[in-house]
């Protein structure tokens, strides 16, 4: 029987790579896709679109986050178009722990012991939780706080990509075979991407980079 | 102007007694109460009842966890009517981990500092995620995984329950005026408390124990 492993998936480049590098390790995977008001509410179709293609399982979670606090959820904010200065507006209080728990509930009642997250601490928007001592501690209170932890069967967070820059995540992503073509990462969700955003500059430093063409801009 | 305080509101007695120590405490209390297709539905409108009843703001989050793995999930599975070894069935994966993410962004998103939860690891079922050294390791990750933590204004977790008898908490509620007969504790939801869950026979011990009728049994 295989290995399960669940995968957070946003329908962006890095965590399309991600799925690709979860497969190509042999996983049975899960997909959990969000819908959490997001902006760029395109990508939950886009994920979906991926995951099926990928023949992966595929979780369409729908969560609310009334509170708002971010450029990505409150169309009363703006997307910055310019770097910032430390965390960016576009940050969402909580986001990744919350996608990590629910990956954590899913993984604990279908018996996966691998979680994996795209999340990129090099070329990135300086996100507190995108970085490797979130996850270690996001580790420690998950073995603490589940069933299959105290009965010494932790699940894993598997961060492939977190110390790679976009180029090499592009490059890994080639040789895997992830349809780029089919991913969406700009922040503002419109019919075509802005290309001044701060997802859209990381990804187009990132393709420039590794010496190749945006498939999703042809 | 007063502190802000999130408290994870279900409708037991647990939870409506931490909500009226925050209080006490003079919090600015926001409510959160969730609605992620348990069994015992009926404990949301409960819950929102005892927090307008507290003159609190409170949020209704539902969630959906289409992977149950919970006999409080499950129709298929059967809520025990004897105590049980170990964990029983009634744990759901993940579910304080998901209430506390969820507190985190309101917290963070609202200038919060505090998150109440009512987990008590005294007279209880034995749950992984209501014990101490859960909530230390969440408390961590949540000061890494965030905005506020990074930058020194960490969100503090506030078990004020946790080391408590039922029957301790029952006496410290009655001096606060919390109003009991409100408060539903019953995992079966059916018209009136089965009297045989874990969670009827816990309550039950207490009142027992504290020398007091139970208000919402007559």
């Amino acid at each position: 029987m295989r290995k399960k492993a669940i995968v957070l998936l946003s329908g962006g480049l890095d965590s399309a790579t991600t799925l690709y590098i979860a497969r190509a390790r042999g996983f049975e995977v899960t997909c959990l896709v969000f819908d959490y008001g997001q902006r760029h509410h395109k990508e939950v179709a886009v994920a979906k679109r991926i995951a099926r293609g990928a023949g992966c399982a595929c979780h369409a979670v729908r969560i609310s986050l009334p509170w708002k606090g971010s450029a990505l959820l409150d169309a009363k904010m703006r997307v910055p178009s310019a770097p910032q200065a430390a965390i960016p507006a576009t940050y969402v209080p909580g986001r990744n722990i919350i996608f990590l728990s629910f990956a954590l509930s899913c993984a604990e009642a279908l018996g996966a012991r691998h979680i994996f997250i795209g999340a990129n601490a090099v070329d990135y928007s300086g996100y507190p939780d995108c970085r490797p001592d979130f996850y270690r501690a996001f580790r420690k209170a998950a073995s603490r706080g589940t069933r299959c932890g105290v009965e010494g069967r932790s699940v894993k967070i598997e961060t492939p990509l977190i110390r790679l820059t976009k180029a090499q995540i592009i490059q890994k992503g080639y040789r895997l075979g992830v349809p780029y073509h089919l991913t969406w990462s700009c922040y503002r969700g419109q019919k075509r991407p802005c290309g001044r955003c701060d997802s859209c500059r990381w990804r187009a430093k990132g393709f420039k980079e590794a010496g190749l063409k945006d498939p999703a801009l042809s």
